[in-house]
Order: structure tokens, then C-alpha cells, then sequence
């Protein structure tokens, strides 16, 4: 095993990759922007490194400062976490070139993987079923050729996208071209690479998607689905496990799919295989996330399985200790991202100082956070302040465990808003609890508020 | 289900509770004495009821008060928790003419089983073994003959003790009758009843513990056992399910024991059996629970069972919702009691202000408190501060995740000093991780440093 890892991260995940080192006996050093610096990361690690001023580019983005951190403390690995560098081929490749391990799939199996198109081809040749759509970049006469074959809606997305950004939807054939180009653009400012590709786009979906863990020797096992359909603009807002009232077989065919997937591809590590499941129980193909995600909890607790631990397993080199027959999931798990942000002014970030942090806790409750009384919310990154997860014997227990959870978590702070309320309402809505939502739910919620406050 | 049901306890449990009601859909009635005006419990529960000063005589185990604050709020049941009132025939005779239900056992089972000398004579009807001794109270030159018979050493313990408290071991014969006169003199200050019964004592042993669940129909199962080894002056500090190291069969058989003395007595509730595993594999029946235990979280931990939820629901008339075969303990779970003690003062216990206070959180952790920043610690009452859980696939990793739950662990104060570092010990001793302990390990470790201080 590692005696020194890295982590190339903040907030939540930072101190999540951290228990997991220290529970392996290994020597762990947080890298930390200014921001950050008194950070509950910071404190925890063995050692704690400051790369940079706040802006992400500056510090958690910048590879040159993270390898140069990564090599004055003498780490054998990085551990990326989720965003940031976590799913960058050319990161991957400067680690490679240095001698440093970096936890995740090897660089040219991510390269194929963060490039869409080329995701799609490989798994369609790995007899993985694909929405009708492009499966290279094509240029925009194409694209609105093909567009108006497959029928609207469709969705327009950055072959170097993922986790939910740069992608739009086209609803009728006119608003085509300006679509296509305004997905580009965003596209080349937000990866700097604007080439997109046209999918149709399933009004009514489930989002379901399969945890895979493949080690170096071409052993590969999947550690069942997580349900992610409550979305807000394609941001994941609550997650669970299983897959409520999806049809008998289905999630075992999917998990069997992800892991030939897996195989075609070469992949090492913890992954993610991403589907769409239509209405009529058909699922589809979308994309692979090759780190780790922010709702591997839900995992976690149905399993037992500490998939960190295991990431950093399967990156030193060790044999996958799992196989199939070992991973017999247990009751339910639900997961609410507790954001730092005001649903009432159309989930604007909140950063600010918090006087008073009550996490839940208790039976079968699980809270991943780096927030704390008198923490500072730095306005730089993402609003996750902390991650609610919970376990039950049934789904309607664990709601109830959540709704639970939720009422005793306490967050104030004279600027600070949290996403706790909104949670609790989409938590104890009637189509989430008989399990009759979609991808559509949460937009539709706020769409029918909005149309009832313009009266 | 009860529509209402009133918490006659504090600190942890009475949140523990709280948590369980809420999650069943049950309206909470907290009650506190002044000391606990602020509690997580009286902020948590729907209501709270002051019930009297400080000093528990006058509040906590005032069942008239008690009973007053129940008949006002409408509670159709008390939850009485662990110590106070939970095992008080009287209170729960008290409750029944009143019409309200005490969630535990009958009164009448209560007193059998609260009288240690009858319940011995029950469990051994029931084909339980005990160790050697008597089964009624003798006196003084009855039970010094009886012990000189049964060999030295000998416990004398108190009829109407139980919990650890009002028990003395004697090592010779010329010591019997002092001793014998200063356990009877204590038990009858403690519990206004002085009589003692004398039993054989293993000075090698394993504390291990079933807990049974049953309800009014006849139905009983157990739900696998506790290894409570780890105490300190017959005070649990470390408690693990499954018990490390017992020889296979032992617990089934055990489970099965505990089983067959709850039919025979007409148990129905949550109890929990203690008994003694000597060296060579033999168990002896030592006392019936009649109540929740503190370490009843590591059994939900690897069960998935509420069992907070679970005596509500036999207790409302309920009939179990399990059976025998739905329990099937998946891995390892440990608990710590995190106390504010002194363990350099010989654990005086350190009441005062807690300003900083860093729970451990994360996966497969746990912690059952009603601490937070800015809480008191009264004077008046046990000083369990947190309980801190964790549950891994083994028993190495479960250690591995109790020391790092442990070192996130943060309590700081002008008086305050906690049990901490000397868990971390505890749980890092090389006895404990060959789990080659037995109940003489804390305090063969303490004697040990009193000798080598001595030098």
C-alpha cells in the first residue's frame, strides 16, 4: 500500500479520501487554496500544502501546482476526488510522466472516456444499447440534419462535457442552429473544446446509474445502481439506492452491461456508468464517470463496501479482495446534497460565515461534511456544504429517516441560505414517495411555483 | 402506534428516543430538570415539561412528576430509556393503573427479573447455567459457608442490583463476613434493599450479552450477541457485536439460551441477557435487562434493526415484524463511551462548559449525543458525553475506523477532560486487537501504570 497519497481536493471529498488513508495507515497531505486553509481537511491531514490563491484555476485546477506539492511531500499518489483534476487526461499523463499513481482509470482509458463521442462508440461496439444520435462531432448542417431524423425533443452536448454541464435541450426544429451554437460556445469557454453531439432527449426518464470497480488484472464486478432522477438543471439533488420500482431484471442487466462496458474499455478503478431508463423499461447508455461520484454513499451503505478504500486498493496494485457474489446490497440509502444556496432567489450561492451547524445524526445516519460552527462558505466553488445520507430496511423508512434528518439539521448564518427546506419538500412529495418521479420532477415543482406566483 | 409518547430520560437516550418516535410518526413530550433546560431533546422533541430541580431523586426518578407531566401532555406511553425509572416495578405498576403504557416488559415479569435471586431461580428452571451459588438471599453465616463451599474467589452482589452497581469481589475467606456487611450496607443505601446473594467469580472471563426481542403473542427471537469485556469496575467503556473469538456455536447456543429463559419468564420487549463466557467455553446466566442497553447500537449496526422502533411497536401491540431467520448480522461493529472523565484523576468525572466539540462523522460511523458547543455537562448526572459507533466488514477494519472515528473526535473546555486517548489505548492495546481480553483488562492496564507510577 501507499505510504504517502495526496489529495487533490477540498471540502467534503478531501476529508472523505482522508478517513479513508487514515484507516489504511496512510500518510495523507491536503493541498488547500488560501480559501481553504483553515479547512477541517486541513487540520485532519498529516500534512497540509498551500498551492494557491482562491480561484480554482489558480490552485485545485492547477496541475503544476499540485504535482509540485505532490512531489516536495514525497506522495506516491494523487487521489483527485470528484471534478477539478479528477477527470483530466493530461493531469493524468503528467502524473504518469512523473512516477506518481494517480487514483483513477489509466490516462488513455480516460481520454476515450471524457471524449463522448468516442464513449459512445465504444460502448455501442461493447453492445451497450445507445439513444439515436451522433456518435462523432459533427458540424451544424449535419447536426440538424441528423436532429430532425431522430425527432424533437433533442438534447445538443459537449463531447467534453459530463456531470451535467454544457448540454441543452431543442424542442422543434427552428431553435435548432442557435441551440447548436450556443452549446458550442459554452462548450469551448467551459472545456476549451466546442465540438458537441446530438442525442435525443427522453422527456420522461429515470437516471440510473451503475457502480463499477475493476482492478489491473481484468477482474471487474458492479456494485449495483443508484437512482439519481431528482435533478435540477441537470444537477443531481437526491440519490438512492436500489432504483425504486424499476422493472424485475432490469438493474442486473444494466449492472451486467456496465461491467462488459468496463471490460471493452480497459477501465481500472472505481467508475460510474451513467444510463437513461425510458418509461417503457429500455435503458440507455449516456456516459462514464471516471472518478469517483459525490453520491458513492448511498453505495456504500447498502454494500458495506468502502469504495475509496478500494479505489486506493486497486491503484497500488492490489487484486479486487470482491467478487460478484460478494456484493449482496441490503435495504434502502438516500442521499440530499445539502447546498449553501437560496432556492427562493433561484438557488443562488450563499458563501458567508455559519454561527451554528447542527448535522443530524444517530441510527443509520451518515453525514460527509467540511462544514462547522464558524465556517467560512467561500464563494469559489460549488455550494455543497454537506452530504445527508441515511439507511433503512425500506424505502418508506428511509424517507422517514430523511425527513428526520433534515429537521435536525441546522445551518444559520447572517447570509447563509440552505437548500434543507426545498430538500424536505421533494422529499415528502407524493410523487417521490410513491416513487412516480422522473428527471423532470424538481423543474416541474419549481416551473408550477413559478406559474403560481406570476398569478 | 401511539399518537404520543412521553421521554422519561436525558442526555443521548432521550434523543435516541426522540429520533425513533419522530420517525414512526409519533408526537415527542420531552421532560427535563432545570439542568437540562437546553438539551438537543427539548429542542428536538414536539414538547417539553419541566419536571423538577437538578438532582434526579427530585426530577428524572420522581414518578410522581413524571406521571403528572405524562397525564398533562396526553402521552399514551413513557419511554423511561436506560437507568432512572426503566426498571422500577413500582413506576411501571404506577403507569399501568394510570392506563398509560411503559414501553418494556409487565411489571410482574420486571419484578421477577429485577430481584436477582429470582430471576436466577427462573432462568435456572428454564435449563440456563449459572455458576455456583445461591438462589435466595442467605445471611451473614449462611452465605459465609456457602461461599467457603463454592471455593474463593467469590462476588457478593446485590439482590436488587444489577448494571454493575452493588457488587464486591472476595478473594478469602477471613475477608467474607467485612465484606458481606459493606455490600448489604451499600445495596441498602442505593437501592433501599440490602439483601445479597453470593455466586462463584471468574477471574478470567468474557462479558457477552444477547438481546431478545418480543412481543405480546409469544413471539421472542434474539438478535445475536455483545462482547461488553471491556469495562472498568464492572462499567462497560468498549462494547463490539459479534463477541471475537468465541467458540463456534457458542453464540447460537447462547442466542437459544436467552431465548427459552424469555418464553419462561413471559418477557415482551427488548431485554437483553447477560452472562459470563469462561476460558474454557462454559456461559453462566448473571442478569435479565429489562430495558434498551446503551450498547444496543452496535446490534443495529450489523442487524439493520431499529430497535428503538421496535420496542414502540411492541409495546403499541404490535406483533415482531421478524422472525428468527430476517436476522442475519452482516460484519463487525464497535462502540466507544466517550465520557467526560479524568482518567488522570482516576476518572472523576469533569462537569463544566464544552466550548469546542468535534464529532466524528463519515462512513460507517455513528454517534448517539446530546453534546454540542456551548453545552453544559451537569454535575448531577452519569457522564456519558457521546457514543461513538462504527461498523466495518471485519474486526481489524473496525478497529482501524474506531481509532480514526476517535482522533477526529474533539472536546475542549476550561474542566473539561474526556475518555478519549484512554479508548484510543483500549481499542490500540495489543490484547484487545488479538481479542485475547477479558474483563480484567482495564483494569489490569490501570493497576499496571499505578505500579510502574509507583516506582
Amino acid at each position: 500500500m501507499f505510504r504517502t497519497v495526496l489529495i487533490a481536493n477540498r471540502g467534503e471529498i478531501a476529508l472523505r479520501v482522508a478517513r479513508a488513508c487514515r484507516e489504511l495507515g496512510i500518510r495523507t497531505v491536503a493541498v488547500h487554496s488560501t480559501a481553504d486553509r483553515d479547512s477541517a481537511v486541513v487540520r485532519f491531514a498529516d500534512e497540509a500544502v498551500h498551492i494557491g490563491p482562491p480561484p480554482p484555476r489558480q490552485s485545485y485546477l492547477c496541475a503544476a501546482a499540485v504535482l509540485e506539492a505532490a512531489r516536495r511531500c514525497g506522495a506516491e499518489a494523487v487521489h483527485p476526488g470528484y471534478g477539478f483534476l479528477s477527470e483530466d487526461p493530461d493531469f493524468a499523463e503528467a502524473c504518469a510522466a512523473e512516477g506518481i499513481v494517480l487514483v483513477g482509470p489509466p490516462p488513455e482509458v480516460m481520454a476515450k472516456l471524457g471524449d463522448k463521442g468516442s464513449a459512445r462508440a465504444i460502448m455501442k461496439a461493447a453492445g451497450l444499447p445507445l439513444l439515436p444520435g451522433s456518435l462523432d462531432p459533427l458540424g451544424p448542417e449535419e447536426a440538424h440534419a441528423l436532429a430532425d431524423r431522430i425527432g424533437y425533443p433533442v438534447i445538443v452536448k459537449a463531447v467534453a462535457g459530463g456531470g451535467g454541464r454544457g448540454m441543452q435541450v431543442v424542442t422543434r426544429s427552428a431553435d435548432f442552429p442557435e441551440v447548436h451554437r450556443r452549446t458550442s460556445a459554452t462548450a469551448q469557454m467551459l472545456f476549451g473544446d466546442g465540438r458537441v453531439y446530438v442525442e435525443r432527449y427522453l422527456r420522461s426518464a429515470r437516471h440510473v446509474e451503475i457502480q463499477v470497480l475493476c482492478d489491473a488484472y481484468g477482474n471487474a464486478i458492479h456494485l449495483g445502481e443508484r437512482d439519481c432522477s431528482v435533478q435540477r438543471r441537470h444537477q443531481k439533488l437526491v440519490e438512492e439506492t436500489p432504483s425504486p420500482g424499476l422493472p424485475a431484471g432490469l438493474a442486473e442487466r444494466m449492472g451486467a452491461s456496465a461491467v462488459a462496458g468496463a471490460r471493452a474499455v480497459g477501465y481500472v478503478g472505481a467508475g460510474t456508468f451513467e444510463f437513461l431508463v425510458d418509461p417503457d423499461g429500455g435503458f440507455h447508455f449516456m456516459e462514464v464517470n471516471c472518478r469517483i461520484q459525490v453520491e458513492h454513499p448511498v453505495t456504500e451503505m447498502v454494500t458495506g463496501v468502502d469504495l475509496v478504500q478500494q479505489q486506493l486498493r486497486v491503484a497500488a496494485g492490489e487484486r479486487l479482495g470482491l467478487t460478484q457474489d460478494d456484493i449482496r446490497p441490503r435495504g434502502v440509502s438516500v442521499e440530499c446534497r445539502l447546498n449553501a444556496e437560496d432556492p427562493e432567489r433561484d438557488f443562488a450561492p450563499t458563501p458567508g460565515v455559519i454561527e451554528e451547524f447542527v448535522a443530524p445524526s444517530g441510527p443509520f445516519v451518515r453525514v460527509d461534511t467540511h462544514a462547522h460552527p464558524g465556517y467560512r462558505v467561500p464563494p469559489n466553488y460549488d455550494s455543497l456544504l454537506a452530504k445527508l445520507v441515511v439507511w433503512a430496511p425500506d424505502r418508506d423508512a428511509a424517507i422517514a429517516r430523511m425527513l428526520r434528518a433534515l429537521d435536525e439539521t441546522r445551518v444559520t448564518g447572517p447570509r447563509i441560505a440552505t437548500t434543507r427546506d426545498f430538500l424536505r419538500r421533494v422529499v415528502d412529495h407524493p410523487l417521490f414517495r410513491a416513487a412516480e418521479h422522473d428527471t423532470a420532477l424538481v423543474d416541474r415543482l419549481l416551473g408550477a411555483e413559478a406559474v403560481a406566483a406570476d398569478r
